[in-house]
């Protein structure tokens, strides 16, 4: 069918199993097409077609609330409530989000784009209900990598004691994004496979299947279903925590979810249904993908599959120079919450498998593990995506900071990434690091610099050091193990003291500005400010005395920036200096192309060499 | 004995079970006499005696390696390591810590002061252990409070993954810091009351009793403990986690812990070693205690026990006029991780319970509760101490302020809280939330003016509203509903625009900084900051055009401060200003009194005083 004329879910409870089939196919079909054009969660949401489309058969939303987890695999649910129209524009500027949003729909009633905060948004929403004697369910669907994530854990705790009805739907394939990792996991894998449990499961819903009584069905199942549960299986964790528990069940066979969606949708308490998917389904090379290459992707000709090139990200150069460090220094070791191939550390896992740790989608146990190695005097290696590092603050600052335990945080993606958007912007590290005492925070301008700043940090190894760098390419540079860099110092790139302007900027905006400088022959100064913790105090009393007016070129936030950081400590020596700032001012930035953001927060090379040329008119004037 | 005498604690080794009774008798009155003098942590080290003392017994310390969780409960570890005659200096500056410290002993080999970190730090140094082929147990010692923590589910899980052993000691007593919460916690209840299977494993430690075949006893125990599990209870949720499961175990007979923990010694992976134990065992009050009043005491007479008087901290305060609120406005609820006490919420509880919640000590969940719960409609106010509160740095930028949902966050104990230090100053929150956009962030200097934030943020109820507040008393004052602040407004508590020096200060300060120009008949102008975000520009831009120097008085970190703010803001409108700034600079503040610690930080008020003279001097002679 033509889905761009879907208005809403209605239309598919008039379908049956057949039409359903094929629904499933033309939504499949739809997505491999439109998200091998734009880019975006491709597995996550084949995988997750029959489930999306069962739980619109059964539940009536918005009435009943879905709640996706993260909320990357909602492009199903996208489609079905009338928005496949808008998949030419997905995760670009003003065009459809990756992610749930309110504003996109009424079918959109939670927002998300880190893990694991289903469960506890669909607990409030089911109290709040229950509060107000409404009705309607809360059903929350969470991936299983997701659901083993601390906060997971902490509301499932909590729902099992509570008698607000929530309905959390365990969307298991196996995988987080890369693969799974923790005792739990083996549980799961334990479940898919006890065919045992199957059978007498199959022939309980046939049973029920078979019946119309309705609500007094459900004595007698759940009765059979304790029953079963006693004998034919073990309890579950869910069980545990005091839930109630259906599943396994094929996620890709519609009369088993209606089945399973239905029975739930009748009991009277919390019920946790564990649905198999298989990540990717309906696309062979995703299907078969181990290392989550097809978890999320730049748009690619889905006829041949993602050809890999040899990286040049900043991630793969960053991890490559950790392992050649790792080859003669035992004592480092890697640590990732569930990123081996978004931090490109696959060769790091292959090649010294005993000293790599994932972790799972797990922040903050990251990083006291982390901790604890330092602490018997490991030295690690602990790389985390700039946004999902705001869940390990207090792990940093209590455990790591405040012992001063020596380590190397890679915080990945950071500043402004684009297509993902206002969840995932890595702009608030510096703002929230920066107060942290002994944390040497640096931000590299190129590679060779980054492989500097690693060597300085493992040489030492004698403080927390924090190593930023964003997301995308870079020239790849050689760099030997003993070049290091003096802590604190900053760079002058062009310096000379008659210039009366100068820029300080850091990361790879230096180059970037510095090509400006070329460009347009502009008589003026440039520092790199590489170290944001500690800054460079010569180097800032330096520009006093040779009476320069200062612009801080930043791009992350205003408040708590480097910017506001250089005016604290002039202020604080009363030198009055003459300085001027750019970063978001105290708003989130939507999603869309990383050229397109500066430009609307007005923080582009363009504004700055706008500000720039006013800057040495007014001197000329003066 | 006298306990002062112990120098380490190879000496417990020697007693028989008569012996170790009478030394945890003496331990016991000692703790008693020594906490109730000096206050500190009661009930939890009163419940710990025989159970720590077990391990001395059993382990090596410092080869085996003793993590308390939090690390409030070591005190009896302390008197066992030779720390006894520290006792009448404990928690005062440069006293005994509270907690476990790594410059205090060799047997203290991990800090905390935070929940629920033990069990990753212990992994990080098993696994550091086994990849350097050493020996050596890690024995993390948690409470069932601190177990049901998101970081320790991430914590347990993956530990069951992984062949490094930790032994898990979870010190159940049914309380966390007041009571527990949670499926987990149902299921642990049952399994204490759980007479079958006591009774057989009695049967089983009598068994092993009777046995001297050391190690070959192990796979006969082991296949016992199994068949045990199998048949005559269902799995715990540590074999779901993959670990293995001792108990449960009596927490205050020798034989039954030393039994345990040998055999746990013994094995080859990882366990959990569930232990009940009596809160405040020894002690009839504490015993009885539902609430918390034992937990964390201030100095009292232990012949009468704790005197509870009218209480009117700035928590109760705060409290009662929400209470007061709640009667007419319905939809307002409440939320506190495991601090009802702490955040004197009893009443509230009491007359409002099925519009309160305590979720335990998940400040991720409870922060994300509440946002499910006003994205549903409902008015959370949600309290958590301000160094706890560095746990839901996430969930308060991405789940809240992105999605600018309206809700009080209370903030309490902001600022140095004294005795219990560095880990709980709550001296960081201004420098990590004001970088994050759509917050309103608010510091009472009274009672009233507290009243007049939550009548604020209630009424208007658009955004998320941050009311910080710091430990201790303060004068309780009426307040009618209806009155209220403009946002962002400040005070001017004295203001003559002939006056050149202006003090900006908040909160309690504020009243503190009045009383010192009063009584030194100081010409100066004093503001109140009532609001750190958003700053008062229209007083900034006054004070700028009435060539005000200004002094930011602060006694929270220095970067990212209010004054950093300040210092931005002129900077950035090229306003050239004479500001002096005081705050903590960039490292850690011990333990120790309030005003000890303002002294040392050099921003009491005699060092603020110091200043203003110098300022009105150098005035007067320009």
């Amino acid at each position: 069918m033509n889905l761009e004329k879907i208005k809403n879910p209605e239309f598919i409870k008039q379908l049956n199993i057949e039409e359903l089939n094929d629904l499933a196919q033309d939504i499949r079909q739809f997505l491999i097409e439109n998200i091998s054009k734009t880019g975006g969660h491709f597995s996550s949401n084949l995988g997750i077609v029959e489930l999306t489309m069962a739980l619109h058969y059964v539940f009536e939303s918005p009435n009943d609330k879905f709640i996706f987890d993260v909320g990357h695999q909602s492009y199903v649910h996208k489609i079905l409530t009338g928005r496949a129209h808008e998949f030419k524009n997905l995760r670009q500027f003003n065009g459809l989000s990756g992610f749930q949003k309110r504003k996109e729909s009424i079918h959109d009633q939670w927002e998300a784009g880190h893990s694991s905060t289903a469960i506890s948004a669909g607990i409030g929403m089911a109290v709040a209900r229950d509060l107000n004697h409404d009705n309607g369910e809360v059903i929350c669907i969470v991936g299983d990598g997701a659901i083993m994530s601390g906060e997971s854990f902490e509301a499932l705790n909590y729902l099992g004691s509570i008698s607000s009805k929530v309905i959390v739907i365990l969307n298991d394939n196996d995988m987080s994004i890369s693969r799974n990792v923790g005792g739990l996991s083996n549980f799961l894998s334990d479940m898919r496979i006890s065919t045992q449990y199957n059978n007498a499961k199959n022939n309980y819903v046939t049973f029920l299947n078979k019946s119309s009584l309705g609500k007094k069905i459900y004595k007698i199942t759940k009765n059979m279903k304790d029953h079963i549960k006693k004998n034919v299986m073990d309890d579950t964790i869910f069980s545990q925590f005091g839930l109630d528990y259906i599943g396994p069940v094929n996620g890709h066979d519609f009369r088993d979810l209606i089945n399973a969606f239905s029975l739930a949708h009748d009991m009277k308490h919390s019920v946790v249904i564990h649905v198999h998917t298989i990540k990717g389904k309906g696309y062979e090379m995703a299907e078969n993908d181990k290392h989550g290459l097809y978890h999320g992707v730049a748009p690619f000709d889905y006829r041949k599959g993602i050809i890999q090139s040899e990286s040049s990200s900043w991630s793969s150069i960053i991890a490559s120079h950790i392992e050649k460090r790792m080859k003669f220094d035992k004592d480092i070791v890697v640590i990732t919450p569930a990123m081996i191939s978004g931090s490109s550390l696959n060769q790091i896992f292959e090649h010294y498998p005993e000293r790599s740790f994932d972790v799972g989608i797990t922040e903050e146990h990251a990083m006291t593990f982390a901790a604890g190695l330092s602490n018997a005097h490991k030295k690690p290696y602990i790389t985390i995506y700039s946004s999902f590092i705001q869940r390990a603050y207090d792990q940093i600052n209590h455990d790591i900071a405040r012992m001063n335990l020596p380590c190397l945080i890679g915080i990945d993606r950071s500043g402004l990434v684009g297509a993902d958007g206002d969840t995932h912007h890595g702009v608030f590290d510096i703002s929230f690091l920066s107060a942290i005492p002994h944390l040497i925070i640096m931000t590299p301008k190129d590679a060779l610099e980054a492989k500097k700043m690693i060597n300085t940090a493992f040489l030492h190894f004698n403080a927390p050091y924090v190593l930023r760098f964003p997301k995308g390419e870079t020239c790849n540079q050689e760099c030997s193990f003993n070049e290091t860099l003096e802590i604190g110092t900053w760079e002058k790139i062009i310096y000379n003291p008659e210039n009366q302007l100068t820029i300080i900027t850091y990361d790879q905006k230096v180059n970037q500005v510095f090509q400006l400088i070329q460009e347009h022959h502009l008589e003026i100064n440039l520092i790199n400010a590489r170290f944001i913790k500690p800054l460079d105090k010569d180097m800032l009393n330096e520009l006093y005395y040779t009476h320069q007016n200062i612009i801080v070129y930043e791009t992350d936030m205003l408040i708590g920036s480097l910017g506001s950081q250089i005016a604290h400590y002039y202020s604080r020596l009363h030198m009055y200096m003459n300085i001027d700032y750019f970063g978001i001012d105290d708003h989130y930035t939507p999603q869309g192309e990383i050229k397109k953001l500066l430009e609307i927060e007005s923080i582009s090379l363009n504004h700055l060499l706008k500000l720039i040329k006013e800057k040495l008119d007014e001197k000329r004037k003066s």
